[in-house]
């Protein structure tokens, strides 16, 4: 049987899911409004790091351009700025991530999907494009927010609880942080730092079109002594930009301010600052049409999660994935289609949700015995930073207070044996 | 870590999770308001046949008294009493079937538990027993409707069409009926009897306290010719009952009718005959109490079928299996913990639920493809007859219109190529 499959946005969710089903002989069109230049000279789109699930995945679709041992790492530093002193402690990957501006990384794939015989359309939709879309398809995959298509998907409160950002996002490429070297004393590795009741900052070494330069995903609280950068001018005043930031991580990301050379420090490029905000928000996962045709939701458009523990193009890819070979399988694509495909993917994907929402709250109780507990027990945190490939597992051990505690008291009983 | 489990009822869902905990070292107790001298003396309770993924469940537990060839069938006969005339035609198990009456099967399965060292406690549970039993237990499994703790479960009315019985039942064993022989020239096997716009009926081959007898499951369309059949008395007239059964046979259910020995044709025993109906109903799955304690429900109390496809025991004991398997893993019982057996037992148990009510309703133009295109393609047939044991595979090829028609046409590419 032919198959035909439309998918709507260029994303990771989209070219993954094209690349994959290109691979297994279906065809498939993309269509976006975007081409590789306009994203490769676009504005800084998120900072994002692919862990080794994604990265396996990127490897059964041929597409890692980025097999380097000088780009991955292997670690993350915690660091919190607590009023009695900092806590800092390092949680290790089985195997390695690794971040690559997609600036590159998009139209790397574009053309990967292209010069293996893929179609891209490159058009916007318009309401009454709808249903002639629709119909011209198999099935209708639907992987970008934009525009009336993003709009078919409701929201599901139940898994939504808020209706506001949870932090305010100032994001950047920065030249002059120190953020470690492969095979040297100090390896690279991504850095977690907390401002309690300020907010958090992800440092990210990543690779762009000017070779490695450090992501700063800082992560605001509303309210906040940092709440102000979501909206600080660069462009207007780039040394008063550079000034504030500045005092603000000497301020509150100590672990970080250390490892700056002032000299150097700066933003990278005229387009590699990003500000604005999340609603964490998780929507219906397909849409139904006459003659029992669906289109299905995939990536941040089923759910969209804030970027803080790095889980929304890890999610996306595995749910590519999790669609594609359900549509491998299938020949008919309807409700039960659909039913089987969230089967699959949705404790995965609600579980990155719940915990990072989980996440952007004050600790309880419990979370501050983990927080503790991983800064005196290695092999604890070594599982937290590794099940960030496995957003489900971290979800069975953070679900609730009992869930936290019982974690913690199995490795604090391996450790005693 | 210990682990204490209460299990309410003591059919085979609550059994067969009793004996999986009991294999896997969990102290687990069961309450039931029936010994097995209760059970064993009582009324005829249901005609069941386990499939042979149920018969494999069995031997794992070691609680297959019943391994005997004689026993066993390996086939479905379809009969239709079409106006034009009959149409009969047979699917095969690639393993077999078998029938064993719940009064000598639950009995055994009971004692097996005792014997073994698990603890039965014999009472009944009022309305402010509740949270004393609640708090007695890790977790508390309800596997029986009865009393206060079935109640606890909401319907789902998402999953439940019906709010009236879609069939009248009349059920009993006989004496009389010929269902064939192991190692004859026509071996023993279930006939699925069909008389369009009155009803089915099931002849199962069914071994009780007497040796093999026939269960007639008759399942009568309300308003239909034998309608009347679910308030015949029997014991006020056993000659009129024989006979009033015997005419509506030779009416509607000719295949068996013509197998029918008349001089010993009767019901078998003084309780063998059981009257009733059922309305299909999904239950929310599991109910939460105070302290993150969920109660969760297992069986009939989940998810109650009309007994046509034989989907009732089979999908109760798989359900035990997943949700044994989740204790055993679990430490912490919880919302999350019934989330997780929900997301693993859900599509099978859904599946039985609404297959069976797909086949409760007048067959649309693609099921009566589906019924002439098996009696054309006995591969086609033998799927269908399998996957009794997969009730999710056949929910897939029987979902829409569009899936039974792709169905049919790739077994009809095979058999033309």
């Amino acid at each position: 049987m032919n198959k035909s499959i439309g998918i709507i946005g260029a994303g990771i969710a989209g070219l993954h899911l094209a690349l994959y089903l290109q691979k297994h002989g279906i065809e498939a069109t993309v269509i976006t409004d975007r081409d590789p230049e306009d994203v490769a000279s676009g504005r800084l789109m998120n900072t994002v790091a692919h862990h080794s699930v994604t990265i396996a995945r990127e490897n059964a679709l041929g597409v890692n351009h980025w097999d380097d041992p000088d780009l991955i790492y292997h670690h993350h530093d915690h660091f919190f700025n607590m009023p009695d002193g900092p806590l800092l402690f390092r949680g290790a990957f089985k195997k390695p991530s690794r971040a690559v501006d997609y600036r590159l990384y998009l139209p790397a794939l574009m053309r990967d999907f292209t010069d293996r015989g893929g179609r891209i359309e490159y058009r916007t939709i318009q309401e009454n494009d709808v249903a002639g879309i629709v119909s011209r398809f198999d099935l209708l995959v639907v992987s970008t927010g934009k525009g009336p298509l993003g709009r078919l998907f409701q929201h599901r409160p139940e898994h939504t609880p808020y209706s506001q950002p949870q932090r305010l996002l100032c994001v950047g490429l920065w030249d002059g942080v120190d953020h470690g070297a492969p095979g040297q004393a100090d390896p690279r590795g991504v850095t977690l730092s907390v401002s309690p009741g300020h907010g958090e900052m992800i440092v990210i070494p990543t690779l762009t079109h000017d070779g490695m330069k450090t992501a700063l995903l800082m992560e605001n609280v509303p309210g906040g002594d940092m709440a102000d950068l979501v909206s600080l001018n660069h462009d207007a005043d780039p040394a008063a930009f550079r000034q504030t930031i500045l005092d603000k991580l000497e301020k509150h990301h100590t672990h970080t301010y250390n490892r700056i050379d002032t000299h150097r420090f700066g933003v990278a490029g005229q387009q590699d600052v990003l500000q604005g905000a999340v609603v964490p928000t998780v929507r219906q996962s397909s849409a139904s049409f006459d003659d029992d045709k669906c289109v299905i939701a995939l990536g941040d458009v089923h759910s969209v999660v804030d970027p803080m523990m790095g889980q929304g193009a890890n999610i996306a890819s595995y749910a590519a994935f999790v669609l594609g070979q359900a549509i491998v399988e299938s020949t008919v694509f309807d409700a039960r289609f659909c039913e089987v495909v969230d089967q699959r993917r949705e404790d995965r994907v609600l579980a990155a949700s719940r915990w990072t929402n989980l996440m952007l709250q004050p600790p309880s109780e419990a979370m501050g015995r983990l927080i503790f507990s991983m800064s005196q027990n290695r092999e604890l945190c070594d599982e937290f930073t590794e099940n960030f490939n496995h957003p489900e597992r971290t979800w069975d051990n953070l679900a609730s207070e009992k869930r936290i505690h019982a974690w913690i008291d199995s490795h604090m009983a391996q450790q005693a044996a």
